[in-house]
């Protein structure tokens, strides 16, 4: 089948490509380790000719093929590739941004083999302490594209879990303001290099009562302590007798997790008096772990979005006028 | 000059050796890297027989010699020495603790020269949460032991900022409550393992304007997201030019010590109604940082302790009748 247009969404330790057909319809995907921080580094020929280049040799690695077979294809990427150490940098957009201004405001890389590559920009959020975002702007806006017109009118909280996670609030088809919280890579670093990894026991099981009691104590009146106090609780649980080494990087989880919303909650709550519906992007199972949190920190409608990437690839590739605009047959349910 | 007692602050990764005088004072002391967790393990001649046993052999380095020119001497340890891991386990005493109490409940381990070392035990609080500390405690009461009178009258919050920052709660001359508070020990994390720190460029020395700049961070609106959240402005003010490299390791030391010293304001504000007088116990530079880090949270009256280990170990030491009673010289200003 014929495609249309060529999708990458290339960060610092990840490459996916899409190949998408009508519609935005994935035909084919690939997922490869050349990240931006990862880059192949074995000369080879690419287009003819020796290519040293990790850009270059990531790019071919990624759809050489796809663009041997159909040379015309548009490619769009997104995410770190865009940044100051990627192929080319995309300035970010800042705050309030709409597919629209994303869209004009593609920056471009000519690849070795005559291909322009279009990269979309990240944004930034100029607050005291500023916020910064590459990747997950495409992806908000992959789930507002789906959006039927009564879930996009009305205030909208998108969630994108993982190392650093992000939440993007959106009005009017718009990013009006978003938040970081490094939850993910600081889990890692207590759980790796801290004294809290020495006494636990991983596991591949979700232990939900333990991740569920870490809930609980990030919320419990001792919680108030914050993050940096109460995670020595993993340990003097466990000295006492009261928490497994096999449940304790649940409860870890839990607790980060737990304080993470619980601030989210206290934000939205003093900022908005009440809390919106939530479109979780991530996935499956670290989406899973949010939508616990959410619901026991109040937030009472959650969804999760599918495909948020690729849609998000396409819809500014429509917006740009690199593929010819046609309709989704995706509505997302909030 | 002849000795009264050996003190042994012996932890992880270090063990501290005082040789005490009349009245406690310090005629010698010694630093090694012996810890529980870094033990030799070269076996030698110990007593005339061929050892291997890690505890023998850093005991007999740090105070062999002072035993063999006084073999009657007593020994007195706290710390990590008397963990599950350590030489014998002197299980923990729980709050409220007093000094008392602590030196009616030394655990005893007899050396392989016959001498016996008298171990004290850590304190454990039962909360929902519960804390642990061993060595700090004996710190607490070297503190106490050098109140006068009116001080000791007062409620009192002492300090003890590291890996793992203990703040202690004094009434009448028992320790009461404590929490914990793994600032330093994430600090390091973050630097060493995490995105912040490929940024950073360390320096000697201490930038209290960058440090200052990360207290109020911390005590700002935006500071309410918490610690998980505010780390990440330490990257973005540098991507956005507002924010040294130079100047990113003390930022973030000021943002996570003032969430710290935010969160005990609090819990005192809400407990007690009032901010308590605080002794601070620590190196010089540590206590630096938070004596400005308290004062930009409100604590008006800090002090710093000296001597508070050597003084805390004879003090048990006098109380167990391992030594005669002798009167202090010194008395703490509070």
């Amino acid at each position: 089948m014929q495609a249309h247009l060529i999708a990458l969404d290339w960060g610092t330790t990840s490459l996916r490509a899409y190949r998408l057909g009508e519609h935005g319809r994935v035909l084919e995907q690939r997922a490869l380790s050349a990240g931006i921080m990862q880059l192949p580094n074995t000369p080879r020929r690419v287009a003819g000719s020796l290519c040293s280049d990790g850009f270059e040799l990531a790019f071919d690695e990624a759809c050489g093929d796809w663009l041997d077979a159909q040379p015309d294809l548009p490619v769009i990427a997104c995410g770190m590739v865009g940044s100051a150490q990627g192929w080319r940098e995309a300035t970010y957009r800042e705050t309030p941004a709409s597919v629209d201004e994303l869209s004009a405001a593609l920056q471009t890389v000519r690849s070795a083999r005559g291909v322009t590559v279009h990269i979309i920009p990240g944004v930034l959020q100029r607050s005291t302490l500023p916020n910064v975002m590459r990747g997950e702007e495409t992806q908000v806006l992959g789930v507002l594209a789906g959006l039927n017109e009564q879930s996009a009118s009305q205030p909208l909280l998108i969630g994108l879990p993982g190392s650093h996670s992000k939440w993007v609030q959106v009005a009017q088809d718009r990013i009006v303001h978003f938040d970081t919280f490094m939850t993910g890579e600081v889990y890692a670093a207590l759980c790796a290099h801290t004294i809290l990894g020495r006494t636990m026991q991983h596991s591949e099981t979700f232990d939900s009562v333990a991740f569920d009691r870490g809930l609980a104590s990030a919320q419990s009146e001792e919680g108030a302590a914050g993050p940096l106090s109460t995670i020595f609780s993993c340990r003097t649980l466990g000295l006492t007798g009261q928490l497994a080494a096999s449940a304790q990087p649940d409860y870890l989880s839990g607790l980060l997790i737990g304080h993470e919303l619980g601030s989210l909650a206290r934000l939205h709550h003093d900022t908005h008096g009440h809390l919106p519906a939530v479109i979780l992007i991530g996935s499956e199972s670290l989406c899973q772990r949010y939508a616990r949190g959410l619901a026991a920190c109040g937030f009472t409608r959650v969804t999760v979005a599918a495909q948020a990437t690729e849609r998000g690839l396409w819809q500014v590739a429509v917006q740009a006028g690199l593929v010819a605009r046609q309709s989704y047959h995706y509505v997302q349910e909030v």
